[in-house]
């Protein structure tokens, strides 16, 4: 590290969407950027994959290179920034430049997700700041609140819209009545949806974040192995009209919660009421909800993704890094001293809506109401929708198991009144 | 500081509704803070005006002292939390656990609205934290937030509903239609306001928070007295549902703004469009909704007050003000390297919805339209609304000084055709 002069060499790995725009801002904030880290960040190099790629940011051909491992191992790079996502080669690179005295900012959830334990380990051995507040919300800062400002405070829950697309095709399902094919088209039209948009529709980004936000939430260690996903194809117009008749709105939720002294994550859909502060998060918005017992009820929002926002969320993390580096010390490393049990989705408590065709005969109801009994499952709420060949019962349960509800759900496919079960949906956002 | 065993010494000032939450969670969730801190945190004594008042929280009675200032001095003592509030003997108190050597968290928003420099000062000279994430909306991150999350960003607009007792009594007389009097009534019988609510309803309360929000926020410094200050008393029923009429509600906002290089800081009551995410803050929430050049739109959302919340704020910092001792390292101090000029009101850019009285005379609106031309002030719309004697003209103007404005207003007092201003109000939250 180049004291003397006050300034610190910054590496940054990707040029994409995110990498350019950190590029930018290095460059235009560069006299703020000074002030507030208490030293200049000079821009050591720039890896891509092409040299000759076409890029948002002009960057002095002398910094690109191709070769980041070469760059991470310098022995003038103070600070890393890895914006390349995937697991590997950036896993070995942020270890490399760990190794090598650097600090290092990421925004990639999947890897933090399935490793971070290997990467914490390398930091905490080398005594450098690992930061990754853009892997979860882009912009929005929550991993840093969760780790220091809710670090005297008991957190129970995290309720998150933490994935931006599939909130925009949900909103758009919402608000036009459009089925999912249709709303996943105009997503991919706008630019909000990639063209094999399986990491978002399937979950899988959620889930990364889910993972990273329960470990930071209970101070412990869940992957994204850990946690159950769900995606929204399942989701129909009908599911979405049944919830506006609940006054409600199905959102796409990564929910962490502890529970008996074990943590519950998993992401799928479900219905939360108009009156819960997630109701209102539109198009491509993320929000983080979380429950503590001392604070209450907190919410985060803002822009999940997109290449400025999450530069924001980077050069926040770089300039508080530089700022440790220059006073000799570091930030918070993983704190996940609690290491609690993961529970199985089975025994997550949750509740259900359910909508059921069934034939018109008198006794339906008390039929059906036994199927839930049989399971324990106790009813909050039922109604009967349209007569004779169209009558359809929309039952919501209390709390119970998953495991109860998915049994009482099978049980009543295979009742002789019940022509089909027509929707399926996890009930959230109120309390128990 | 004990650093063999691994403990450090907690002094907490007051005994209130907050004091006495902090030495609860001190007690209940000793061992999660210890394994987050890195040291178990102890309770050294705690400062009360009378030894025995009646509590929220048992104290051991070896603990509680009505000397302050001995408690703070002493060798074994390694933070402080101040939370009884006020100007003196609050900043005699923190000065002096400074200048002893410890780290301090603080809650008072009235200290460090008005001289936080001189306590910065202290805690730079001293290498020690000065803390104090509860002063500003309680257990929100914000401040934190501010001052990491947002440190590689430009923030250029800050808005905040800051004061919960006023969002409350807003809220009521729009739910209810109730004017200010009967809202504030209520508001104090569910212990949402105090006996002497000026310091909530004048606005005083809102502008400390102002002052240091515009502070952290623009790397500069404001204190409350550069805060322009207008409360909700002259806030009519009549305004609130001219707010309705224009999908609008009316809120009392902490509004800090970059304009010119320059810092706009005022709290004034506002209408703000019903679509916009503050326009949601019902009942004693407070939110407070940043702009920034790259991130684009956050906010933070939670409650505002209350021993509890509060507690869980002053928490945050004292683990983060642990750990830093614990590492010999301090977090960033104040950061006023920008030093900016305030704007007086009167060249603050602004929006007016002024309310009209006039004679029902062919040619009155031509007439009041070229009082505002005079001005300067261009008109985004005009509605008139009944007639004969009962006519009224509602004006929203589109952006001008404050100055221009509220000459205009004046210009249309003296007018002939003009019997009666009846509402102004300033409009916020739409962009320029």
């Amino acid at each position: 590290m180049s004291e003397g002069d006050k300034a610190l060499r910054v590496a940054v790995l990707g040029c994409g969407s995110v990498g350019s725009q950190v590029v930018r801002l290095l460059t235009e904030q560069s006299a703020d950027l000074a002030a507030r880290a208490g030293a200049r960040l000079e821009l050591a190099g720039v890896a891509v994959r092409r040299l000759d790629a076409k890029r948002e940011v002009e960057v002095p051909e002398h910094l690109l290179t191709t070769d980041a491992m070469d760059l991470v191992t310098r022995d003038d790079v103070d600070l890393v920034v890895e914006v390349i996502g995937g697991i590997e080669p950036a896993r070995g690179l942020i270890l490399a430049a760990l190794e090598n005295g650097a600090s290092v900012v990421s925004a990639n959830k999947a890897l933090l997700a399935e490793d971070g334990a290997t990467l914490f380990e390398a930091a905490d051995k080398s005594a450098r700041d690992l930061y990754y507040e853009a892997a979860v919300a882009g912009a929005i800062p929550i991993l840093r609140p969760l780790r220091e400002s809710l670090t005297g405070d008991k957190v129970t829950r995290v309720l998150g819209i933490v994935n931006g697309t599939t909130n925009f095709i949900l909103d758009k399902m919402h608000t036009s009545g459009a089925g999912f094919a249709e709303a996943l088209e105009e997503a991919q039209e706008l630019g909000y949806a990639e063209a094999d948009p399986t990491a978002d529709v399937e979950g899988f980004d959620a889930a990364a974040k889910a993972a990273i936000l329960a470990s930071l939430a209970f101070h412990t260690r869940v992957t994204a192995g850990d946690v159950h996903r769900e995606g929204i194809a399942e989701v129909s117009a009908a599911d979405v009209a049944s919830a506006r008749e609940m006054r409600s709105v199905v959102k796409l939720l990564a929910i962490c919660e502890l529970r008996d002294g074990a943590v519950s994550a998993r992401v799928h859909p479900a219905m939360i009421p108009d009156t819960h502060p997630l109701a209102s998060v539109r198009e491509a918005y993320n929000a983080v909800f979380v429950e503590s017992e001392a604070a209450g009820q907190l919410m985060f929002y803002g822009p999940g993704a997109g290449g400025a926002p999450t530069a924001s969320a980077v050069l926040g993390d770089l300039v508080t890094a530089a700022r440790n580096l220059l006073s000799g010390s570091r930030g918070a490393g993983e704190s996940a001293y609690a290491a609690l049990d993961v529970l199985p989705m089975g025994e997550t408590v949750t509740r259900y809506h359910v909508g059921i065709d069934v034939q018109d005969r008198a006794g339906v109801l008390a039929t059906v109401a036994a199927a839930f009994a049989e399971h324990g499952v106790s009813i909050q709420t039922v109604r009967q929708e349209g007569r004779g060949d169209d009558a359809q019962l929309v039952v919501v349960s209390h709390r119970a198991t998953d495991a109860q509800l998915s049994a009482t759900v099978e049980h009543l496919r295979n009742m002789d009144i019940v022509r089909e079960v027509t929707s399926v949906m996890r009930v959230e956002g109120e309390n128990d």
